[in-house]
């Protein structure tokens, strides 16, 4: 964004003058990643004369690096010809991903303009599911047989290779594969360039440790490749038969969206799935909104809870001076739990089984914290009475009260916050979705019952 | 973690009958990852034993995914020899972040035991800061000359490649170097490999997109690494001299660790740096304490500003009904906006420059979400008292306060959460820092001054 805006004087300067070949040189200059950045700037007609001006391979690039909307916008604009170029340079998994935010109109015209093969290919990722490995996957790679030898693989690998462009058959290591397609280790590239030539696949191959399922769950295989640090990892269907590679680069990406998702969901809100500036300001808001009124509605407990002890508060309006302090205290302990738990879950270092083993270090850490803060809200109140008469002749009782209270409530937050997202994802649900704002919510209103029984019971005969 | 429990009964009963041989075959089953989850249910003198029986690879392997403490009891129980061989078989990036985590007396026994080259290397990169691409990057990789034909490359490659163990050098793409080793392009392995035996690396080079340099925050590689989904990148130092390679695989790691910073610190922590299991006790609640306590004494704050209203209270007790409502709403929707800005700085979705726009758009979102909040509350305190009395005669002008308190702190909430960590960021610090519990506590203090001034203003007459 901050780099393209250096270019697009320029690009538009060329192309009022419609220099074209100067423009061409321009383009050709500038990383497709920060030319999408800046593609809003051109009208549909003029993206269609820049995309056509741009060499072939960063063409490609580009059009990968658009939203749905541009790329509909862009195949609604340019010729026929360039489209199939497209389709012929993209890999099946990447026009499928394409398909899925396209139009139907827009999809049966790409099905036209394909290859025979690529459609089939592309009708088959179509079928998984839009989170799945299989609509991640790369579907093309190079198949050895065990009897080869490493001159012969290596040039089966160049054979294959040479057939499609470079960039779409996945070469950095390859697969060994029996009579019926299924799958038995694999020699990575650079292992087979230094054997001997004469030596054997099957004496080269390893033993393949990790193996994809084209249904499993991308988050899933994202957890695996950062777990075991690994570069890619094939993904085979029923009878061991490979189908397909997924590979770290576009993990790298699962990742970043996984993680996003995560951070806003514990921030209190849906996941936003679009960059900031670039979805609608409507869109956004619905997404915020929905959770900020079931919180609100919620938080209103609060006030029933509150009208429940109106008795006790008329009597004693030194107790409400507090309130927020108290119960603030819990949320934020419960936040804080929420998400370190939370994260721990994501990263499979703490797995469902082990909720007992949580639930011990949690109620720990709430009693540690709990008296910590206990002492410091006890300390606050004594110490401020001996300069001021605000809290009344009974300050010592009040204080105690505030402080016996911060040790239960937040020992109530912590262990709330972290044991709920285990439950849920018990349930099968989503973690996240016990975002920080939620926790807070929950410990506030029963954050009022305790503080009130506390003093209820503390401040008996004397102030209530 | 939970993989690993199910082959430690036999590697105990193995181990207690010294039967080496069938433990030998066990462990070279076992992912080297999942072997070091469960490395502490072995003894030292065990845990020597058993990184001995591993084959090679997987002992080094075993070795990386130790932590520390791990790394020196194991470095103090194994034969020099076994030693050697680990560090003959460590890149020296792997090395250099070992040494960096371990007491001097070991540091110098490595150094004693290992090459002179390697050490020489090792030695440069700890002189990089910890979190810096230097500290990251593979330092042996292969240098093509323009000059070479691909067959002269290739050969070149597997050369320099069998002089050292395989996957110690980064063979993915060669780099193309004058004759004082500065960067001129890098040409693809796989490009290399279908290409024309007699073509010359010039003719085959492509340009480099992106160069980093050693001292480079690690972060701020990652991010690009994202956002162009880069496989690799060269670090250079100055007069454009190659001095490394960045690799996708070690910055999917970093992602990982930064993403879990700013998650716990978003969660209002301090970043644990340790997986949830592995922290003691006592450092966990020491890194969880510190926040707690600085938002603690910043809820005080509240407890002043509810004394100076205490009279108001008093007179109209119907209004601290409502303020645990009030102010969660207000730091609901700060949790929110600071989460969402936080992320969006953190992937460059947002620039530092851009603070107007985001103002802008937050002022707005701010406004409609505090209508809705401000409408629901209006219309629970309005209903409510068609059936009950609670809420005295006044009810209409009590909910007019409630709902327009309401509008007031959420856009206040919002306002705040999303400009706090560009300031910060700003300010050279990180915008992380500005977690959800942190904008809740401002927003709780300065809405209740927003909630008290706009009672006072309508309820003025009537129950004030």
């Amino acid at each position: 964004m901050q780099v393209i805006s250096l270019f697009l004087p320029e690009i538009r300067e060329l192309l009022d003058a419609r220099d074209f070949g100067a423009l061409k040189r321009l383009l050709s200059q500038i990383n497709p990643v920060d030319l999408a950045g800046g593609w809003d700037s051109f009208t549909p007609p003029e993206q269609a004369i820049l995309f056509r001006l741009l060499p072939r391979r960063m063409a490609t690039q580009l059009f990968e690096e658009l939203d749905p909307r541009q790329q509909q916008a862009l195949l609604t604009h340019v010729r026929e010809v360039d489209i199939q170029e497209l389709l012929s340079d993209l890999d099946p998994s990447e026009t499928s991903q394409i398909a899925r935010q396209l139009p139907p109109r827009l999809v049966a015209r790409l099905f036209a303009l394909m290859q025979k093969e690529s459609a089939g290919q592309v009708e088959k990722m179509l079928t998984f599911p839009p989170e799945s490995v299989g609509s991640l996957m790369k579907t093309r790679f190079v198949q050895l047989k065990p009897g080869m030898t490493a001159r012969q693989a290596l040039h089966h690998a160049q054979g294959s290779t040479r057939l499609s462009r470079i960039d779409q058959t996945y070469l950095d290591s390859l697969f060994v594969t029996d009579e019926l397609g299924g799958l038995l280790g694999h020699v990575p590239l650079k292992e087979l360039l230094v054997s001997p030539p004469d030596m054997q696949v099957a004496d080269l191959m390893q033993g393949v440790p990790f193996r994809l399922t084209p249904e499993q769950d991308q988050e899933e295989a994202a957890g695996v490749f950062r777990k075991y640090g690994l570069g890619s990892a094939p993904v085979v269907a029923a009878q061991d038969k490979l189908v397909g590679v997924l590979v770290v680069r576009d993990v790298l990406e699962v990742i970043g969206e996984e993680d996003t998702e995560d951070i806003q969901k514990l921030g209190g809100s849906e996941a936003l799935d679009e960059p900031y500036f670039e979805i609608s300001f409507l869109r956004m808001v619905k997404k915020r909104a929905g959770w900020l009124c079931v919180l609100f509605l919620g938080e209103m407990l609060t006030a029933t809870a509150m009208a429940y002890f109106e008795a006790e508060i008329a009597r004693a309006v030194v107790l409400a001076l507090f309130i927020p302090l108290i119960i603030s205290s819990g949320g934020n302990s419960g936040s804080q739990a929420a998400t370190i738990i939370v994260r721990a879950l994501a990263l499979g270092e703490v797995g469902l089984t082990e909720w007992w083993r949580v639930m011990r270090r949690e109620l720990a850490s709430g009693l540690a914290l709990g008296a910590l803060l206990g002492a410091l809200g006890f300390l606050r109140i004594s110490l401020w009475s001996q300069v001021s008469p605000l809290y009344g002749p009974h300050y010592l009782l009040v204080a105690l009260t505030v402080g016996l209270a911060l040790v239960l409530i937040v020992m109530w937050g912590t262990l709330s916050g972290s044991l709920l997202p285990i439950l849920l994802r018990r349930l099968g649900l989503d973690p996240a979705v016990v975002s920080a704002p939620f926790v807070a919510t929950l410990v506030d209103v029963t954050g009022l019952i305790i503080y009130f029984t506390v003093a209820a019971i503390i401040l008996h005969g004397t102030l209530l």
